[in-house]
């Protein structure tokens, strides 16, 4: 089987590869090739280098994606985007990357199948940003997608796209409405939704992280291990299950920054929840007041798509995963 | 004011110059240049002729939108589109003409106002069929868009471009969600919608019409005039009462095809009637089902729109206008 993933060089591309390299049928069939690409050139896992394929490729230039498509591989994850605040402070960028790179890409798939019979699986990554405020308490499965910034537009318009060229057979598409990542691995980062992240990694390896919230404020979380699931799980289910509704909200966990901060304690003691520091940022509250805080995800449980139900889970993977089950300092 | 209307030449552009015509401040202020432009070359009501320039344009042609926006009107109606059969017929007409067209329409306007500021009122003529089955009984304002038709997915993709362009500031826009238009002037025609007016619209000049579909169909409802009503009044409203959810379902009647056929027979009698010739068609049949049949527009009449409450009222306004108040045979 070929796998191409587009993106591959981010923090959901390179753990999909991990998992592939740590179960190589994981993708229900043994991935013979694998073709990597992102806007720098990705690197694949030491065990998988003799199958990968790397390249800087920028879908949006004329040709890039025909090029890429010829290759025809049978499961596309395309997980390239500009995130949310370069999309919104950089108006061409988004709509270019976002918008016209994910399109040139779906019809790229569209005249590859007429030259002869090809309809891959794209498992495409969308975000809780197609919604906007005002929210109910919990969102359900049939909630409008009215969102408030453009990287939100832009996927909301690509969750079209897909669902109409899935309709029309041009390819079987899947799109993974993504909880906020928590724990993200790495450094702390100015992304407005960054400290639902550091207030957890950074105390875990004795470092101070600041808060710039109240202690509750409510949000939507899945761990990374989760996410590789959903796109695991997309990449392999009957999609004749999920009819042409093809966006799911993934499930996740709702939590307050408090349940975070408490679970914290629970696993690493009070020496790391007094590494947080209050710093309250009304410049922060009010982006993250706009965000949807929780979800009913009916339909994805149902077609078998898992997360976490608690944070001291959410923490103890991050243990495992990132700090080889050691809580340092 | 500058008026530029994009679709001039189709059947709700031409109600709406007349309506411009008859009523030359119905948008606010006089209106003191027309823009009228279509695929084919459209035709100003006589009395506008002096104030109007025609041309045939095709907005997805490269520079085409540009060229009519550095005339910078005021108000821009858009209701050009390649219509739902021949968008799902014809996939590449269909998304460059709904998509790329009306995209290269938002554009032109936003490169117009980075040379000085420019932010025109935009409104968006959009439809029911961004919304696809199975519905609620009653569809609310914020049931989800998923199209089941290439046409419905360009149309909801215009949406969302629209309220971002708009939050944005690059214009001020409205999208309005058009119930199915009946009476529909002119001749029978193969649109699936078409015998919602063919049954009324012929028997009323004397002649026969074919009905598809049983009488307990129920579908939802607006008189030309009422569309004409929903632009002029979304021309001229003040658009930071709608907020960023631009796209609004238009009020409407919803009735069963039975409660039409007693309209016509109270208004004009049962020779009317009588001329109804029952052919049920599957295929019809099946196309019907999938259309949303009732809707609450509760946002769009606290806003001021209005349309029809009796199936009475929708064939008298059909004789008043195109039958200059006479029923025929």
């Amino acid at each position: 089987m070929h796998v191409l993933v587009v993106g591959a060089a981010g923090m959901i591309g390179r753990k999909l590869l991990d998992r592939i390299a740590a179960q190589p049928n994981v993708l229900g069939q043994p991935v013979k090739k694998l073709s990597l690409v992102d806007v720098v050139e990705p690197v694949a896992p030491a065990v998988l280098a003799g199958i990968a394929q790397c390249a800087q490729v920028d879908l949006a230039e004329p040709g890039a994606a025909e090029t890429l498509i010829t290759t025809r591989p049978d499961i596309i994850f395309h997980l390239a985007a500009v995130v949310s605040g370069e999309a919104e402070a950089d108006f061409d960028k988004g709509y270019r990357v976002n918008l016209d790179g994910t399109r040139a890409l779906f019809d790229a798939i569209r005249q590859e199948g007429l030259k002869a019979p090809y309809v891959p699986r794209v498992v495409f990554a969308s975000s809780v940003a197609v919604f906007g405020a005002p929210f109910p308490e919990q969102i359900d499965d049939e909630f409008f997608t009215t969102p408030l910034t453009s990287y939100g537009t832009q996927k909301a318009i690509a969750e079209l796209l897909l669902s109409d060229y899935s309709r029309r057979g041009i390819f079987d598409g899947i799109g993974i409405r993504l909880p906020t990542i928590c724990i993200r691995p790495g450094t702390p980062n100015k992304a407005a939704s960054g400290f639902f992240s550091n207030i957890l990694r950074e105390p875990l390896v004795g470092k101070e992280a600041v808060l710039p919230v109240d202690e509750n404020v409510r949000h939507w979380f899945a761990s990374p291990r989760s996410a590789i699931g959903f796109f695991v799980h997309a990449a392999t289910l009957d999609l004749s299950l999920v009819g042409p509704r093809r966006n799911l909200m993934m499930p996740g966990l709702s939590a307050l920054v408090g349940e975070q901060l408490a679970a914290l304690e629970r696993v690493a003691g009070p020496k790391a929840t007094a590494l947080i520091r209050r710093e309250p940022d009304p410049a922060i509250q009010k982006i993250v007041a706009g965000w949807p805080a929780d979800f009913v995800a009916k339909r994805a449980q149902a077609l078998g798509f898992t997360a976490e139900t608690s944070f001291d889970d959410i923490i103890r993977i991050h243990i495992e995963d990132e700090l080889d089950g050691k809580i340092g300092g």
